[in-house]
């Protein structure tokens, strides 16, 4: 019978030893922002594949790639050593569908990450503003105080009213799932609109994970995104402005 | 107490012998387009019913016959055996009514699978697009990219853009969780509108699938129900048109 | 720790000795037509109550009597014992919040009549139509096809086409669960509008189910009942006219 | 794995002795009446915590405080000693998000009051009537008769009809579950609109209650705080009056 959450390692990641790694979590949620930024940076390190996590909890549907084949909803580890760094990543298709299935997904990350010996778990979201934003800013927040001073140096923001409704799903949990493994994590959360995709806030976020985390990672194709998507966004408030002057003129 | 899922086959089944099965499930769906060529093989063949299963996943009702007897909502499983052919049709009332269920059901249905030893899965249903279909063309996926070729050849196609949302419930997870247990799983998808119950979507998935497991299936009945069907639809379409251009008139 | 249903006989109820008892089932549902009767049959008889059952699957409250005194929501076990004849009534509060729940508390009441060595159930329900109902019918449902003459000899009503959607929860439920089990059982629905609790489909169903089960119930009460529902809603329509009328009139 | 519940005691509580403890629950709730007095009382009394509960059954979400550090959503458990009395408290950021949710966490709440041999629970939260009161009621509901004379005392009324919805969530079920563990519970609702947060309606609850447990509780801070609510609503209020007539005066 099938268990409600599947972990599996592939056999070539079984011969890695991993020293001192760190978690970077970027799952689907709020602008996609978290998700952007991990798969940016597992494409631009080159990261590998190293297991894959399956569960009743994701939705209960196949994708499709281009081809036509089908494979499961499903999680997935990557792992990126070099420049004495070792950094997991864990990105996916989906979260949890209900809210049981938030808490045991979450508690199997952090068993993935209490297994892999992780020293700190890096959490990637969104933080939706509900309005367009210029310069997004990066906040921060973490499960022991002591790691703020770092995060501020990199310029994380601490709002102390923000984000007032906590923070919703793996991103959060995992902050508080994994303080009672004693594991140290942080969230950093890019502000958005949460409307739309958002490359400027993972943008943002991507600069200051890796000025924390001293990777350093090129940001030049997320960028180009992220200016693509601001002349995207420009037309359509353009546009809206055209529609009311005609709107006004029509009427006057 | 009561199991979660039970699958129950009839002393009957339990002397025969499989000689390398493939199993076809038509479960409802969009267009009930699966069910319908299920139940029309199962028909024109004249599979014999081998076993049930029931769940606690299914709607919590039970279905009346004209008689007035009763029976809960279940699963199906029938058994064509000829021309040195096995079949093994999983048809049903209903799907889940949970996501969580959904895996689990489909995952009871590839033990079936298992148990009886199946080369092949084929899981059939309707792919909605939203409008009247004149000429459906039947989309495929499977669970492993050889697949294809054989697929290709007997007309099923390949649209690298769809469906773009994945495919839900059993015809989807049956390919997914199959593939893990080593049983190769193709999913072809009848095109419909998806607002109505499709023969003429069933008439093309039956065309193509008779092709694909070599056994022939008179059609003319499924045909002929297509042919009604397409009528119904000429008479409400001209039946709008009607409308439309009187109204035009009223306003004239 | 909990149990997802516990079920509770009182001391008394240990000493009875129980000759071929049958089961009544009515709990709310569709113009509460099953409760109304199981209620009055229980007052009218003087049942005595042998036992109840909690669950996690009934909804999360407690009912207040009008003194204050706090209980929670539960389903009740009677017992009548008189003229040669055992009858088991099975009433109460709620039915599930879940689907999966109504399964698993169907199964525990198809448990109850096992281990009472119940002979036939009878579960009773409303069967909605959407208008109001003068003389409303009794229809019938079964688990054994050799149970419909008796019925039709009590002036059951079998319509081919109703109830098309199946019958839901613990009324269709106990009828395909207790016929794994071996135990004979039968619904009787009394037609209703289903829109209010309705006395007059409550006493179709009394009339007919005490033929059946040759227990002579009084039924001047719940009559009683039935008449003044009829002139509230005789008001109600007319009242309506009235104002049709005069909105006529003030039109005019 | 994680449990569905975890209930962690801090050490130093450990070495403590209860003397017949009482247990008051203020969950959030209906105006967060219960709330509401019962963390007044936490923080008026200096009552020192003494352990927490986390459960999947708790939204899946993780609370951040004024300096961005993040804890998951939980209940929290404080012990006040003093005057001989021993009073353990019931607090917490949510009540579950299932409906089984509800009695799982409410009957591990009443094992947390059996192990710590509670003599009796008293469940406070709002009643909530629709429209603004101005001198809101206690109304009461206890788990056993005998106890309602002591409550009538204390001036707790009992209104026959109502809450006629019964009660929802901790606050009710603690009352039916403890029941079966032979503890004593009540609960004491104070009236509220049930459209804010409610100071007043906690004002009078604390009053009573003070006055049933024999613990003098100064009530200055939370009266100060229902005075500054009462004028924000005059204000409102007011406000819309003068909105009505300028409306008049306009249409005028």
């Amino acid at each position: 019978m099938i268990e409600d959450i599947t972990i599996r390692y592939f056999d070539s990641f079984k011969e890695k030893t991993l020293v001192d790694p760190i978690l970077i979590e970027g799952l689907p949620g709020i602008g996609q922002v978290g998700k952007l930024v991990a798969e940016y940076m597992i494409h631009m390190l080159g990261a590998e594949k190293i297991g894959e996590l399956h569960s009743i909890y994701l939705p209960p549907q196949v994708i499709l790639d281009e081809s036509g084949f089908v494979r499961l909803a499903r999680n997935e580890l990557f792992l990126y050593q070099g420049d004495g760094k070792n950094i997991v990543f864990l990105v996916g298709d989906h979260q949890s569908t209900s809210n049981e299935g938030h808490y045991l997904l979450a508690d199997a990350y952090c068993e993935i990450a209490e297994e892999l010996k992780v020293k700190r778990i890096y959490t990637l979201g969104g933080f939706g503003v509900g309005h367009l934003v210029n310069e997004p800013r990066v906040l921060g927040a973490m499960n022991r105080a002591e790691l703020r001073p770092d995060l501020e140096a990199a310029g994380v923001r601490f709002d102390r009213d923000e984000p007032g409704g906590g923070i919703i799903g793996a991103a959060g949990l995992m902050l508080g799932l994994s303080a009672g493994r004693g594991i140290d994590a942080v969230c950093l959360m890019g502000e958005t609109s949460g409307y739309l995709v958002d490359p400027m806030a993972a943008a943002s976020v991507l600069a200051t994970l890796s000025k924390l985390i001293e990777v350093p990672v090129d940001p030049t194709r997320l960028n180009e995104r992220a200016s693509e998507m601001e002349k995207v966004i420009e037309g359509l408030v353009e546009g809206e402005k055209l529609q009311k002057d005609e709107e006004l003129s029509y009427i006057g």
